[in-house]
């Protein structure tokens, strides 16, 4: 068993907010996050697979084909767009970075050809960043 | 004469395009930079100031002292922000990496207490960044 | 279950060394780390926390609440301080790393308000780094 | 239990082929990292420590020992090397990022005088990392 | 007038000798770089532009159009290529970070659509760069 | 005409304070960096070369040679050191940044064996650097 990561960037414009709150209530839960008017972010994605070595290449998963796979699942639906009007995936979600974690986990769990996707890890800001495994609570 | 450099960051929407052209037309010229429901990025700003050191306290200029005139002409115009609809000085302006520099700098060149403003370099993502240092071309 | 992790710095002066010892034996133990003068550090510090998102805000802790902690709870201890003589939680410690870490750890475990303390991440300098966990051997 | 890792680099010449197959087969499976004329990277290397502390150092162990151990078990086997042509733990393997972390394992495993091995994390490029903790498939 | 800046990296092997010496009169003045058998690098190149912001499109240069005259006059001629062997540019040049960084300065000095070529830096390790401006001595 | 740089890192303590005032004024100007009791940091220091290529080496200057001058001229001086204390190049200087850049240049400018010296930059966090270029005002 080893680990393989890839990592890939995406730049993107979100907003933290319920629909049902106002203004001043979404204020409260989520600062700054929730302008109205969009803010944004630099995202650095880490995503993990897990499996053994191919004897005859010696890869756990050829990273550029693992590039490929993230890109077109996940980059493309998230590079230059507006997280809350653009991405299919996070549709009625509030877009915190941990459910754009779920969202990318979710994108890529069944779509890993060789090993199995072990963990995805997304950086919001340099201080901040979310890892998720697939684990039921 | 010493250079004395203070780092700060700040998340923002934009979006670059020309209200006069057509989504067409700034999808041409400006690319998915030209999404019309915006994106966003992290930015890192680097102030440089040139002067002397002043023998009493060994400082060029206290950089805690900078950091709070960063924050108060700049970090809190643009931070959480969508610098299209609500950053005054960058109003009527596209705001490219490069406008943005040159706004930072206008924003702070008469605010600083000690030495002078030297350059103002934006990173808005780890491939690209812009420096400005007053220069008339 | 998901992780969330938030990045602080800290400086700080220390001397590693056992006051029983002579210099010439805390240097041949601990090397230029027992300079009786003291040196110090830019210390990193990652805290991981672990939990289930909460449905309401899509956070699994609101991380400007936890970086409060943390400020409060360990970096008003450590930063800019002597962990030898002014650092409470590393009284009668030698502030190797490890310990520092394990300190924090117990600073911070029964402090969270949502989820639980995962894991304290603690960089000494750019080539070395403790982890620690709350496990016992 | 606790973990402590150290950072080495190496910088190394590499191809990706299989001695069986033509150029054109090479190039297929591994693109232009079968270059027969070869090429390189700088190499990041973070070794893992899992054990206690020793009370009467406050180490699990001492880092500039595990530095000295990596150097003579691995760097001085691979820094400036040709890992096809040189390096003979890699004797007959693929020199993919994967074999070569596993090869650092079975070089450091036996080693580790206080602790025990915990994991090999392996930077090829900023982008792609392998990690390898051991684990039998 | 601004300076913008375009990073881009490559992977390529060289060593560092002239064939008119022996091996061994070349280890002593290039020490394991001259290993007849190759090493190799992660290089860091960036590019900087100098010139004024053109008024339509808020850009010194687009840099996604440096980008591509980068890939193509530069990271086309040096990824994962043997610059010894493989790159025309570089024939019968010792490959330094220094030359290396003179001959991409040629490649590029007359391929700048807008503004010009003000400097190139190429970094070689996290520890060694160089910069070249096109100085006459 | 080209720039080489060579980057080393240090750790040290220091404390900012003259000794002529009392603790509670040099806490006025100096803040929690006048601290009696010390904190410390882990300074990266850059030192620029700047000169021509030798054509029979295509160094500017072996960076090798240069890490060794660096080395014993300074790091051998500052590592693992308290800087007011025991540093002779700092003695009776506030140790702020821009008079540790200062000392430094001053140290290395008369021992380059190729070119000359160009720059010296020093970093105290990740947010403060003072760059020094021997510059009389």
């Amino acid at each position: 068993m080893i680990y393989a990561t890839r990592r890939a960037t995406f730049n993107a414009a979100h907003r933290l907010f319920r629909a049902e709150l106002s203004d001043e209530e979404n204020l409260q839960i989520f600062g700054k996050c929730s302008n109205p008017n969009w803010h944004g972010h630099n995202y650095i994605l880490e995503v993990v697979i897990a499996g053994n070595i191919d004897k005859t290449t010696g890869f756990l998963i050829d990273l550029k084909v693992l590039r490929d796979i993230i890109d077109e699942n996940v980059i493309s639906k998230v590079d230059h767009k507006n997280l809350n009007l653009e991405t299919e995936f996070l549709k009625n979600k509030i877009p915190t970075t941990e459910n754009i974690a779920v969202g990318i986990w979710q994108q890529l769990v069944n779509k890993i050809p060789a090993g199995h996707l072990y963990s995805v890890k997304l950086y919001e800001t340099e201080n901040n960043y979310i890892e998720y495994k697939g684990e039921e609570n």
